[in-house]
Formats: C-alpha cells, structure tokens, sequence
C-alpha cells in the first residue's frame, strides 16, 4: 500500500536468487569475472548491436557518468526542466563533468520537442558560450509519459546534425519498452541514442543500473571515471549478476508489464471520480492525479503511501506501481477513493 | 586457492542471510528505513561514541568522501606513498575534494612516523603553498602490518597539534580489532582518530563500507557529497543491514580472526623454507615473502592465485587470506613450496 | 565610431599615467606592496565600511571567484537567465565553484524580481536538490537598465530570509551610481549586497575589477581561491593602482557620466526616428534598439561598429558607449539614421 | 638592493613603452586585434616552427591551463618535488586539470634524469592507477640551474616512447637561452616539447606569459579552458603587446644576460668568502648559497632584500638578479660580505 515510489520496494526474488546463485567460491574482482562477461554479451543480443556495458549500482552514477563522457568541462547538456538530472541529482551531473552545464527546457508532460531544443542551442565556437554538446532525456520521463519511436528519432537526427550526443534516462526504460510493444532497439541506437542508462533498481535489482554504449570508442574513458568516481565494485559479479538476471528471461518486461497494467487501471479507476483531473497521461507505471483534499485525506487515513507532487499542499498526487504492488492493493486504494 | 586478494571472496552466507531477511515488503528510500537508524546505534555502541554513520558501497567511496570533508581543495593530504587513496584508486581522493593534493611520505611497512609526517607540514597561511588538512593512515596497513594505539595516538596528537584531521582507511579495520585484541575504540577515536573508513566488503560483506564520523559536526556535508557522488542508494536497507550483520555478534571479529590465522600459518609455513625472505611483518591477514622462481613456478602450477607484489617479475608474492580461506588450501599451499 | 562594445576602448590616461608612476624601483610582491594597502583603505571609505578587497584582472575572474565563496559544489546560484555569469563566461562560476549550479530565471529588463526568485526556491535540507546558496544580480544589467535601491533592498531581504547570499555583478556599477545618484554604499551593503564584482576594465582600465567584501570573514578563503585560479599577480601593484586611480578624485563617476550621457543622447536620437522601437529602457551606457535593415546597412557602410543583440539577423542593435566616446561620433550615428 | 626575487621589480621601460603606444583609439577586444595576430607570428619566427600562442597574466595561469590540457582528470603528471607547479601555485595545476595527480620526483638541483622518470611510471591500462600523461620541467630550474639540450632531448625521447607530453615552465626561459647560448627551439620543440610556458614577468613585463603549443592542435581546448578561467582578457592588446615588445630586437635576451651575468659576479664573490658554501651550481639568474650567520646579519643590517631558503633559520640564502639590477648593488652586497 506504499505508492510513493517504485523505489520503496524490495528485491525481486529471481534477482535474489541469482545473487545467492553465484556466490559460491573466488571469482576474479573488478570485473574480470565471468557473469561479467555474460552481460556484456546478452545486452549486445538484447539490443542487436554492438555495446559497451559498465554495471554501476545507482541510477544518479549511471546518469553523471554516462554524461561526464559526453561532454567537456566547458559543454552544455540540454534536458528538460523536470529532469532527474537538472533537479533530483544534488547536481551529480555538474560534478562528475567536472562543471558542465545543464541548460533546462520546457516541454508538455515532461517531454521535449525538436523545436524547444534547436531554439536554444548556443553557437558554437563562441568562446564566451558553453559548448553544445549533449541531449538528455527520461524514458519513460519524470511524469510518467512516453517518447514513441519517432519522437525519439526526430531527436536523435537534431542531434546528430547539430554535434549533440544523445543520452537517455532509462530509469524505467523497461516500463517504456513493455508499454510500446518496442524493441530495446528501436527506442535506442536505432531512434539515435547513443548512451542509455538502464536502470534496473526499480524493477526489482538490490541496486542495479547498467550504462550501455552503442559505440564503445564512446566508453573509452568510462572504466577510469567509474573507478575514480569510486563506483568499481570489487565483487562485481554480484552487480552484475543483478543485470544478468533481470534482462534473462524477459523478466525485466514481466515486471514492467505488470507495473504498467497498475498503474492503468489506478487511473481507470481514479480519474471516472467526479472531481479528479489527471495532470499527465498515465502511460507506464506512475499517475499524476489531482484530487480533492477530502479523498487524499480519506487515503492517508486508510494509510496508504503517496507523494503530494510538487511537495507542500499540493492537491496534486503521484502514484507508483511497481513489480510488486499488489492489485488488491490498487482495488482498494479506488474503493477507498469511490466512498468518499 | 586463490591467494590474490580478500575481494576475490563471495558473501559471508550470515550477510547474505540478512540481506533476504529484510527483502519482505516495502521500506522508506534513501536511508530513512528502521535497519539503517539500527545500525548507527550499532556503531555508537561498539565505538563507545556517539557517531554520524554513512554506509556506501566500495571503499574508494568511502575514503574519497570521507576525506573530502577533511579538506579544502587547496588542501594537503599526508599519506604513506603506498596508500590505497595515493595508489590505488584512480585519483578518486583528488575527484571528490576538488583537486586537494596527496602529498606522499616514506615509512618501514608501510606505516607513517609523526617525525616524518611533521619533517613534511608546509607552512599554514602561505597563499603559495596547499594548506595542511588531514593525514590519513591505513589500519592494516598496504604491507598487511598494524599500527599499535600508542602510535595512532602519537600521529593522533602530532594531527590535532598542527591542525590536521586524522582519517582511517580501515578497509581491514576488522584485521587490526581482531590481531591486536583491542577495542574498537582504542584504535579509532581515543586515539585521535576523527573518521573512519570501516571496510565490510574484504570481509564477507557484498558490498558495503561504513564511513564512521565521530564528530558527528564534522559530517554535516557528507550527506550532500554522498548523493552527489551517486553513492546514495536509493534501497538502502540492503546496504545497511550487510554493516548490521557484520558487526552483529562478533561476526566481523570472527571473520578476521580466522583470516589472520591462516595468514600466520602461511608466513610461518614459507618462511621455514630455507630461501625464503619475509619483506614485511605478518600482522593480520596479508603475507608478503620473496621466493625463489622455482617455488613461484610451483604455486602456478599448482593453480594457486596470487600477486607478484610491485608487478612484472617481481619475487616477492603477496598471499591475502579471507574469512573463507579453508586452512587445507593453506596447509596444501605450504607442502607445494617444501616439495619443490 | 566602434560601439560594439565599451571594452573595445584602450586605458584612460590618468590610468595609465598611475602605472607608470609607481612603476619606479622594487615593490613588495603578491599584495604586500603600499598601493595595495592604499587601495583597501579607499575603498573602505568610498563604500562607507569595513572591507576585504582583491585586485583581479577580469570581470569573469571576479564574479566566479567572488560566487565561489558563496555556494558549496552542491549549492545552487539564482541569477537572471541574461546574467553575464550564465551566458558569458563559459561556465567560469561552475568551474570556480566545483559545479554549483546555476539557476537562470526569467525577468524583464534583465532584471529580477523577488517573486520570481522566491517562486524558485528549492527546498533546504533536501539531499536530492541542489541547495539554495547565493542570489546574483548585475548591475547595471546585461540590457543596460538599473535596479533602484529599493529593488536591491528587497532582494536583499529575500536572501537575508532565506539564507541566500547577495552578489552584485558590478562590471558596470559606475554607470549605476552616476545614473542613479546614489552612492557605493546605497547600492551595495546598504542594500543587503554582500559581496560586490567591482569593474574597472570596462570604464577606463587596462585590465582590473576588484572583488569587494563587506563582510571581510566571508573572504577567509579568497585569497587561496584567487593563487589557485592563478589569479594573484606578482607584480601587483600594477592592478591596484589601476584601482586606486580609478577610484581616486571621482575619476570612475566622471567617466560613468559621460558614457551615460551619451548613451541617452543615442538613445533618443534613434529613438526619434519613425521605425525605431527602444528594447529596453536606456539608464545607463547601452542602448538596445530595433531598427530596420536599411538603417543598419547604412550604419555599416558608414563603418560604425555594433552588434546584432541576439545574433544572426537580429535586427536588434546593441549600441555601447564609453568614456572615450566622442560626442561628434554620436552625433553623426544619430545623422547617419536619420539621413537614410 | 632587493634579491628577493625577480617579480619585485617594476616593468622595463620598453614595454610600458610598448603599452602606451597601443593605447589609441579601439580594438577589437578578446584577442581579434591586430597585435595579438602580430605576437603569434613572431613567437612563430622566433621559434622556427608553427605554433599556437595564448598570452595569459600568470605563471601560474600559464602552467595550470598548459597542464590542463595534456592530461585528463585521471592522469599523472611528473615532476621534480621543488617545481613551481608541485610547491608554488596552491594547487592550480589540479584545480585546473580536475584533479589530475602530480607525482613529484627527487632529483639533484632541481633537475630531473630519465631513469628516474622512467622507474616512477605506473603501468598504463590499469583502472586502479592514475595513468601517465605528462612530464613537467623547469628551465631555469627552481635551484637556478639549466637543462642542456641534450638532457632536454633524453626526456623527451623518454616522454615519446612512454606517451607523455613534455612540458616545459620557462618563466625564465629568457635566462636559459642567454646562459646557454642557444635558439629557443633547441631549447623547446627541438628536443621534444610540446608546450612551453614562456615568462616574461619577471623579465620586465607588467604581467605577461605566453603558452606555447609547438602542435597547434593540441590546443584545440585552450581557448574554452582560458575563457572559463577567467583569463581571457577583454582588452588582449595589452598583454600582447608587452610579450611582443619584450620578444622584439632581443629585449628578453639583453635583459636575461644582464641579469644571469650579475648573479654569475654574485655568486664568485660570494663563494670567494671562506666560510660560504655554493648550495646549486649558478647557471641562470639565482644564486644559492649557504653563509654564516654574521654574513647574513650583516646583509640584513645594510638593508638587503634575500630568502632565507627552505624557510625558517636556514642558513642557505637565495640572491635573485634581474633585468633592473645594479652592478653597484652587486658589488656593494660583496663588499658587506667580505668586511664580516
């Protein structure tokens, strides 16, 4: 009955299992082993391309060490203004790119457009201006939207024809692929993504993210900044395993399906109440939904966990369903809303 | 048989226990779960101290966050030029305190005398000059040696009269307590010691250290620095309770005490043989000795894994014994090198 | 006839005249020669208060030392999304500042207004936020306007309220005090600016701004800053008197009156004609000003020098005067628009 | 009568000379105008050789931003213990390489030999270890003394074969051409450096350095890295033209032998008395040497200006000549010595 986040959860008992499953006797440390190595290569298959995949265990090192590659010192990192990066990261970004610049933009529901992005890209070789240098998005985003194929790849081509690199945030990129019926192809390299950080903590890993490069000359300095970020794991198996597990199977895709499907019908359920507008369109695993004060005080009386979006007294409320919620749950945090 | 190294070792099966005993049901993000205010008072009370308690995941985390709260960047670190912070990480200490400098001393073992340290203090208030800021001493020591209390307690005393904080890298703290039959607070705070880098991984741990202020003031900052190093796990329970557990009943001792012991019984075992050298002390659960070639030949044959200390074609191997290390692969170890 | 800019002038003779004649024997290096003494001492009288004064020889060297004493790396930096900080200095603060970041905001007239800042708040205490240090405001602003006492007071008083620090990006801070009347004190300390970006470069120097504190304990670690940003001259005497002539017998106000006379002589010049729409409020030594292309084409043929505000095809124009600007040369831009 | 040091004298007439004569009317500022453009070319000439030129203020400004770009933030740069850049700049080579390693190297009068380069470079390739980038040497060095160009060849073979940049901090490079008679490129590009920062402050500049790439695309980044340090002056033709007068006719070489011949007369008078003791060889324009307490006393009483080397009661004083010194002054400090 605690929605305030997909973070609140335990671990998948598969991923558990698989830790235990791999901790008999010596392994060589710091990823010489060989789940490490396993990895690396169901990723590549995954995704049908060629990758460099680095385990680090939170999805802010994920994101600032994945973008400390991709841009100079002196370079700007456009991203929406909502984004993790800009404004959940105590600016992990800015430090691991040894003071980078992120420029934040606007967009509806979290999301940018081609057009917000070309319009505020500085000129480049002004010494007085920082550097365009990359793109950072959220799949799915900070509002619990979603970028289809072509929005992605109209990105990706803006980037690609003015020197931007493309990152995304794929915190929940499961949830994304489970929603679109997509490949992990299609919504990476294949739309012009270059470097994806794909989170698994919130789908069920201990603590677990992967930064996957689509071209590995990318990640040529990648080892040294994650070993001098203090983010090598010597017993990295265990990191890795995380991975390994989650990505076998199509377990990653169940969870997320099912999280997802929650979510949905939380909605269903919450927006056909007379007085509720739903902020954003539900269309993975979080639900942004405005409601009156007396339903949200009906839900912490029957002690269910959620966030008042925006903090304060905001009538504004985000939900979050995740591999474990429960639909009896979810049945009865509507019940509860309906007798109001 | 693999010697290498104490990270080469899986999960103490009691941690791993403790990680899924705590896997039902949701808990608070981010540190704010019942295990994780748990295990200060843990801490508090095995130091004898009040304590501010950080749990991260690798020790490179934990001494460049740790010490990046002891300095400005304009400050100097002293260490021993075979520390772990100057050596073997990456310049991680330099990343995370903004370009302070470590400035390296010489010492027998590995270990710092006040006179050189003091020989080595530049000037303070001289703009020209990086500012004096912390020593830091490892606790076993880079040569598997120890430093007694009363010569924490003179580098301790030497620390607070120029104006130093004095830090710990005690990623084989456990090591030190256990050879040395002190308390935890004799080799740390009543020493002089003002923040620790308490290791849990080399020791069964999956992957968790504790950074261990014991001035609590001093750590104000540390939280901020943590989550802008990314170090800030989201499920942090998980981290938590592997410290929990380890610290627990004694575990941590146990697990040091039989790793020392068969390190002894190796130094003890090699060095009868006629050509070998003991280069330093068996202090705790490190052995360093110089062999002739056909010995060395012996153990690769024999499959055993270790490192020719200094790298290339060193003769002198470094034997890490761990809380798994069985005694037979000890003893059989021993019975190559006479056989040869 | 080159109004591109007032930093495309050379030194103003009584600068010049100072350099040299101190330039006679040997001094005292690094600030412990007598000028730099004097410099401190007037301007403590100037400003009616106690201060701490550093000699630097850039506005960018000056602001971005000057906000890196006010922020940590995780702090976070309100400043007008115009502000020369943000847009001008190629991420100099985040450099100086170890990766604080910038907040821009919106405003008109280059200006902020307290609403705007205290709408942008982030909550303090927040370990996921960047936390809110230090509020920056230029004066006179990148659109040549003004803050009035009174505005600065009030943002002196959000910042007091909220544990902001109140920098002034003075690069042009003579200009405000020959326009507004005031004086030193009433647009800085007295209005809650806690630390001062005083330009001198800009107006007559050959390269020097002073980094002006009033509260002297906030610059503790100043002068380390400035030797690490190689910022501190050997031969400083040759910045400080720059200073000290500068500040000395009115000079700087002298000079300030006389850009801004004729910056309000071009400004309703131009103004008058039929096509002209004034961007902003001319009040100090800039004029912003649209026009059409045929009066910016004869502009160029007649080889007066200006920018297109915005770039590209802006047709905007950007006019700055200067102390060494000659009224017949404004005189015969007015002509020259008026003529086509 | 002032030995301190050669930064406590004023600016040689020629250059204030080549200051004013700049002076009049505009010029496009941030380097665009005309004498920046004149100052590369003859650096070009002068050095016989394409070259990338960035006039900056500082020494210290003129290393750090060098080093910057030769090295990562994870690299190592080596040098001798009592460079400049490990003793004198608070760190700057570390602020402004993101925290890159120095990794000072003993040596005998403060000149590095290949073997001991050679045996203190780690291994490359390994993520633990800070990786080699650069070598840094000082010419003249900090005892005064001089690289022939043989020595400089052998580091930088040394450099070429193991990957590092060589670079050379020629504050008074001035002195080492004149003493040893030879071209500026032999002493730089000739025999293997990359970049050189070449002084002229304490030669007789206001405040001038020029960098000196040899491979102008290895400064492809110098140009961001200067602007976002805050040295990239507005009005440039200032510092320009102090390096292009001080570089015109010979004026550095006239003004370094003057000055390398005074400490030469010096440092034979000195070394004459019994009881003195020469402490490096005189090579340049420093002379050290080690005197009785009587002789020292009696310098202090007749008013003359020297460092006691090594700080504190040293009795090893530092005599530094410049372009202004007086033979009077010389012979009369000689003559104080002599009548003890």
């Amino acid at each position: 009955m605690n929605f305030r986040s997909d973070n609140v959860t335990g671990i998948a008992p598969e991923i558990l299992a698989a830790i235990a499953a791999v901790n008999a006797g010596p392994a060589p440390s710091y990823g010489e082993d060989e789940i490490t190595g396993r990895l690396g290569r169901r990723v590549a298959e995954l995704f049908e391309h060629e990758v460099a995949v680095f385990p680090v265990a939170t999805g802010t090192a994920a994101n600032a060490l994945a973008l400390a590659t991709l841009t100079p010192p002196w370079g700007a990192i456009y991203c929406h203004e909502a984004a993790h990066i800009q404004s959940d990261e105590c600016g992990a970004p800015e430090f691991f790119a040894a003071g980078a610049k992120l420029l934040p933009l606007a967009g509806e529901d979290a999301k940018l457009m081609p057009a917000t992005v070309e319009a505020a890209l500085l000129e480049r070789g002004v010494v007085h201006h920082v550097q365009p240098s990359a793109l950072s998005i959220s799949q799915a985003t900070e509002a619990g939207t979603l970028y289809r194929p072509a929005e992605i790849a109209a990105l990706g081509a803006l980037a690609r024809r003015r020197g931007l690199a493309l990152h995304m945030d794929g915190a929940r990129f499961a949830n994304a692929v489970a929603a679109l019926g997509c490949t992990p192809a299609e919504l990476s390299w294949r739309s012009g993504v270059d470097v994806l950080s794909l989170g698994a903590t919130k789908n069920g890993a201990l603590a677990a993210e992967a930064v996957v490069f689509f071209d590995p000359a990318r990640a040529a300095d990648f080892a040294f900044r994650r070993k001098r970020g203090g983010h090598l794991f010597s017993k990295m198996r265990f990191l890795s395993v995380q991975l390994d597990a989650y990505l076998a199977d199509g377990l990653w895709l169940r969870h997320a399906a099912h999280a997802n499907r929650l979510a949905s019908r939380l909605s269903a359920g919450l927006t056909a109440l007379p007085d509720a507008r739903l902020r954003h369109p539900t269309e993975a695993n979080e639900v942004f939904v405005e409601l009156p004060e007396r339903v949200i005080d009906a839900f912490s009386r029957a002690g269910f966990g959620f966030y008042r979006w925006g903090g304060g007294v905001s009538n504004c409320l985000r939900f979050v369903t995740a591999f474990d919620t429960r639909e009896s749950d979810v049945e009865r945090l509507i019940a509860v809303a309906r007798a109001t």
